[in-house]
């Protein structure tokens, strides 16, 4: 029996290390696709288009809304953002679990269409952390830290509506606690489905077969 | 903060290898800790009091009962089987997972109990391979190998309402998979309160500071 995809959703406070734990898992494992999200904002310095973002025009964008091309999207100050359906599909149906970034309006968007997405939270050890994390950076305003910080305790609130939540301490050991929950989730009722319903046809005919 | 265990509940085809695979989980990780059933019936050949069950007389279990000493407990063929409350409640205190292998109308009684318990249900790859091991023994009639068969029809019907479902194909990798989820099961939002709660209070007292 051929294992299919689960969609991964992955969330969490900006400076959680999101970025480099999806770098690192699809480079440690090979079942792992990544979906990049399309936005019609214009790309910042060093980002490339297909790599962080597919940069389209509002045209382009709204042409996808209309062919309900789009797994999800929201608009946030004045530009769409959105998750491309084709790619998350093809690699859903090849088997690969499709690990996709978002933030949690999204990820509960995701949830109620897909009832097999598993959705993780990621965070710091503890909110110092956090703090010390952005800072370090060195490359942000005291007031975009102090947004985040208070963006941060806003997406707090609705961690419990995720399946897992991973503290990102040690990226070696959260790369891997991480891989770990994506295999044990493919073993859930809600997800194996097939797989119980041959076991119980199998025991039926055996059943039958020894009376 | 101190990780507190979770009970975990072993469920499964009587031929699915149940018994091997959590003498294993003990023997290679350190975090598992076994609890051993009370019964009234008597031992069979080979069988020690406190390692396959704790033999007890009718009077005892009844005064075991009225004390609310079992976490569960039920009655089969006039003798009764139950979990022992004191051992499971000291070992979870102390941090270890506790495994509890128990069919599946106990395991669900524990599930209404304990809202943090941990259900795994164990089965063969296929239902050819289950009666296989239940014929190769060559320790069973035909007639205790077909009331097995049906027994193990009537458990599947339950599956769905257990966490996840494990195949026992190689014993190695099988034990390596429940570890794994029950790892897994730690960072559930049901399981990590206490670890949502201080992030929030603390990014809210941050917040504040910023301000």
């Amino acid at each position: 029996m051929k294992r299919k995809g689960i969609l991964v959703v992955v969330s969490g406070f900006s400076g959680a290390g999101k970025g480099t734990l999806m770098k690192k898992m699809i480079q440690d494992y090979d079942n792992y696709a990544l979906s990049v999200s399309m936005t019609t904002r214009s790309p910042r310095e060093g980002e490339e288009n297909g790599r962080e973002y597919f940069f389209v025009s509002k045209e382009e964008f709204e042409e996808k809304i209309r062919q309900d091309g789009l797994v999800e999207y929201a608009s946030y100050c004045d530009h769409y953002y959105g998750t491309p359906k084709e790619y998350v599909e093809t690699q859903l149906a090849a088997g690969k679990d499709v690990i996709l970034e978002i933030e949690i309006q999204g990820a509960l968007k995701i949830k109620e269409k897909f009832q097999t997405a598993l959705l993780l939270f990621v965070m710091p050890p503890t909110a110092a952390e956090l703090k010390r994390r952005l800072v370090g950076r060195g490359t942000e305003t005291e007031e975009v830290i102090a947004k985040r910080l208070r963006r941060a305790g806003e997406e707090a609130q609705g961690m419990e509506h995720y399946d897992y939540i991973v503290i990102n301490d040690d990226l070696d050991e959260c790369t891997k606690e991480l891989h770990s929950m994506i295999c044990a989730a493919h073993h859930t009722p809600r997800r194996s489905g097939e797989l119980m319903e041959n076991m119980k046809r199998e025991l039926d005919q055996l059943v039958k077969g020894e009376k």
